[in-house]
């Protein structure tokens, strides 16, 4: 029989992701055994009946009776993201482990509250998925420059570029994404924070930021001060540029790339986007194919993640993402967005409070 | 409770590949469940005692016996290649299915047997596990090829190239591989055999080859009949050619890739090795590096092999690859290190008999 | 005897780039003979009285003298950047067609000078060398622009990076180079003007910019309000954005790549920057080398450059590039490198003028 | 005027490769002049009238006047491969120093007398022109492999694929083609031997040769004992072995690359082909064109021949290439084709002497 202990896990919310998600703890992470799962969606219910009940995973309606789950060691949040923060905060206060989708929140204010409830919990485990960590071509970037392969990292160059989606899916969802640098580029953000930190100083405080954006494919974007292509950049205290582009049009597919530029050297993570090893040579020339969406590139770091969140939890090891960081991308995110839509250059004082532009927009050099 | 039947596999051979297959099985394969394994080393034992165990896994060192595990349906032949044949047989033999590493064996009426052996048992899968069939950039290349997207395929070039191992584990190795043809070229035979049967007309017969080879490295190898880089070129009675290229000192690891060549395009399966999405861009110039051997680089295909040798026995379906092909592979590969060996091209008639040379020897054109 | 006519050319400056313009116009230009070359420079003559005079040269130590050279007919100015403007007005006057290294000038207010004068010599031709817009994979980028392969360009990313000097020859030159935006970024500025305007909508109007910069090597840079790092933005009125990055430190030598993203596709040149075709396959891994500056880089497009120049004044055919939008980049880098030192955003009318901050900083989506 | 001292040529043949090799001495060869050019065609001469003649190039209709010319001093043969070698004996005989279009013949014994004669006059220069060795990418190479970068290069796997050619052109050359190996993979085979020689041993000695080939898509070749894909294998008595590839059918154009593969390293010219530096990301996916023909890939390569002859003939200096080494060439071409049509392994002695097979067929290792 068995001996091998395995942390008990429900999954919350079965949509796109979600389901992900449950199959990733319900196949793919050995030490862990997904349990439960909640959705209050009669499609994704049956979803469930067919592919998780069989396995033994018990699918409920409401999330508060899901978290009485007996034996319920840990959630994995996948709702929408208007309720991640709700989900977190009860599932933290109800004992749980919890690890959420991206981001937080929309909001700065309550991206904070989830922040506040972890650290007055602080033997349960709660980390933001930021899935690019766990990739494995990101995290030989991080320790090439970690262990000084490219000098001090200075400026990121990082861009999240979905396939264009004439569903216009995404113009409806722009009402509560928060807003394109907030949905996508939080991606490239937190990347900043990571490889900016990784000279030992820890997070890198936010000095001033601004984006610019055009509504190329999709004007009804403006409804909600979005658009379908944004810009932005990011100055910080010590030193450093990150700068930003998204996009909602890109031609064959995801295009998800990032530079980290430090003072002896460059590197680049899939300047060369590509599905696999294969190339065409045909009459037209060579050709060869790219992800479609940002799960075909980066499933196995989504996989990654609930196999390190599980280790984190059982062998009660620090989380490969502080919560930290979670929170200040959502703040330079929302900035970013404001600034997209004021058209102004937002700053911020050493303390990481936004400030009046007039009385920091003096002469930095 | 899951309601889920699992099928009961055993692991045979506890070394580098068998440990692999052992975790496959294990942890990534949902419909399998691992059950049993066997090995006769204390070394590997000692690493199933930690590895296995644990997780409900009973390790027998005695073949026989561990055929005897109750409830058991299928072995996964992972032993040395010597061993391979008598274990599959007497798998099949017990009424298993068997998934067999490649080669069946290095000798042709061997493999012979094993073939005779599972045609006698028709309800029984049996499967030699040629492990690029399951890549998905093959895959790909593969239904390009099937759909005509390159017209009709004519020339495969394809090669497999080690990474040197200095210890010289290959050069003691070669009294029992059967040379670098059978050992490492086997997988290219393979594929040269898969993707000109593409067209529909089944696998094609072989018309004659011809090999050459140096010892670049390791003189001993001569010893035993085999070089450490060999070139071999295999021609078919419906006019195919394909030639191909191993070597055991590829410097930078594991550059395995092909080329398949059709009437009206080219399909090309890793001509850029890389280990990811990562370059550098360093004082010295731009850098990538490469998988370091043939699990990096085909880790997800032996996953995906085990998943569909799984569902190929639960539900009844035919394998991915026919076993009368796997027999074919073992006496190309045996005709190639034969012309190695004696300097001669080798014939074959349409029957795919060896013919003596000079009744062949006739002008093709 | 030939009888093709020749146009006789004369260099102005025999530096680095100014010998590399005459031996195009001697040796590679076949329509165009050089005749005279300019230099105050001894060393520079002695170079040419090797390189230029057996070749039937005739070297000039004062400019003037040498714009009365019997039968000249076009002068190319590769002299500093400060004596660019004055050369070529005093060129145009003198009745000769002018190829001017790029910029015209660091300052707008001169450059317009030589616009004007231009203007007023409508029968010669004068144009401004932006060597990118001669190299074949720029043109065939804006082909497939202008030929509706990407839809509307609506995106373009430029990037100029040089290898590290270490001599700290660019900080001493800062002083008078018009800083990195103006001596680097001037050419993305160029290309995003040129890629703009491929919808037959002429130049596009700029509407802000902003840049952001940092010394990460050479500090002293500050002295002169430059850095060696810089991140700008240009956002056009008519619903475009261009945004750039520069660099001194780019380790492997020269990256200058460009992305133009319509709304149907994106362009990419030299997102694989490498010196030819050769890979190495070493212990390491992969690695090639990359140009070490922008000659090895953009070679072949100073002599399409010089040829094209050449043909337009034999044959009174339109100028490739206009002299118009060479002021407008200086305008525009001049805009930048000032964001850069005031740390704020800058604001231009629908006339190209530049206003108050306060009275454009509205909401603008 | 002029001090400079220039090379007096003439071109013979004025066809496709003729027209470029005019181009070449005329506009991009500094040190050469154009004097005079033959051609029998009027087709020819009227593209010469144009092109030729306004720059005071002499035409003539007969090859014996042209070597008459005044002052002429050396000829580039560039004329059909049948009259090559006459062409090149006469004007050697003649006095001339000869640049000869590859191969010297398609015959061993017309260019072993080729050869004869050159030793007869050693005040001359003759080379025979494998525009390869000249291209820069392969000099990297060579250099590399020539200072130990690769270790000793032991496999040399080079092809030669030019795109298909509907109007069957190479089809009715196949008649004085010398046939595929002899036409294509001569340049294949020169860079085996340049290779292997940049260990300083001189020349590889050629111990066995064998050929393979189809006709894929031009029954007709058969005809001339030709085909249009061919895969030979060519083995060295000092333990060195190249393996050849060449195609009259690579879909989307010119892709000619080689692999020198060392006891320490790789290197690989060309294994992604280009036209540049372009890549188009479209919604079919990643797309980039390649070379049309040999001429798009190797211009550079044949200017640079032009000049590199040139200044050994001004300077009397050694050639580039040794022209015992591309009588060499066609002896291992013709081979081939042998091997090709008699479909037997063709042997030779250590002096280079062809030999009975039954003589040599033994065991080798």
């Amino acid at each position: 029989m068995p001996q091998i202990r395995r942390l008990q896990v429900a999954v919350s919310g079965l949509g796109r992701m979600g389901a992900r998600h449950a199959n990733h703890f319900l196949h793919r992470t050995p030490k862990a055994e997904l349990v439960a799962a909640f959705t209050p969606e009669p499609r994704e219910a049956a979803w469930a009946a067919e592919h998780l009940e069989p396995w033994g995973v018990k699918i409920y309606s409401d999330y508060d009776e899901m978290l009485k789950h007996t034996g319920l060691e840990a959630v994995c949040v996948a709702t929408a993201t208007t309720v991640h923060a709700e989900q977190t905060i009860k599932a933290i206060k109800a004992g749980k482990h919890v690890l959420c989708e991206k981001p937080l929140s929309t909001k700065l204010d309550i991206s904070q509250q989830v922040f506040d409830t972890a650290r007055a919990h602080p033997k349960q485990k709660v980390m933001c998925g930021f899935s690019r960590r766990f990739d494995s071509s990101y995290r030989n970037a991080y320790n090439l420059t970690k262990n000084g392969s490219i000098g001090r990292a200075t400026i990121l160059r990082s861009q999240t570029c979905d396939k264009y989606d004439p569903s216009g899916f995404f113009v409806a969802y722009a009402e509560f994404s928060g807003g394109i640098f907030v949905d996508c580029n939080i991606h490239d953000i937190d990347l900043a924070l990571w490889f900016f930190s990784a000279d030992g100083k820890g997070s890198p405080a936010v000095k001033s930021v601004v984006a610019f954006g055009v509504t190329a494919l999709e004007p009804d974007l403006a409804k909600h001060g979005d658009v379908d292509n944004g810009v932005g950049v990011v100055e910080f205290w010590d030193g450093q540029i990150a700068y930003f582009y998204s996009s909602r049009m890109n031609a064959p597919g995801q295009h998800d790339m990032t530079e980290i530029i430090g003072t002896t050297g460059k590197l680049s993570v899939n300047a060369n986007p590509t599905t696999g090893l294969l190339e065409s040579h045909l009459p037209e020339g060579i050709h060869r194919d790219i992800p479609q969406n940002y799960y075909e590139r980066f499933e196995q770091a989504f996989v990654t993640e609930a196999i390190e969140f599980t280790d984190a939890v059982l062998e009660d090891k620090p989380l490969p993402i502080d919560l930290e960081s979670s929170v200040e991308a959502v703040k330079i995110g929302v900035a970013l967005q404001d600034s997209l839509r004021n058209g102004k250059k937002i700053w911020f004082d050493k303390e990481g409070k936004r400030v009046d532009e007039d009385g920091q927009a003096r002469a930095r050099l």
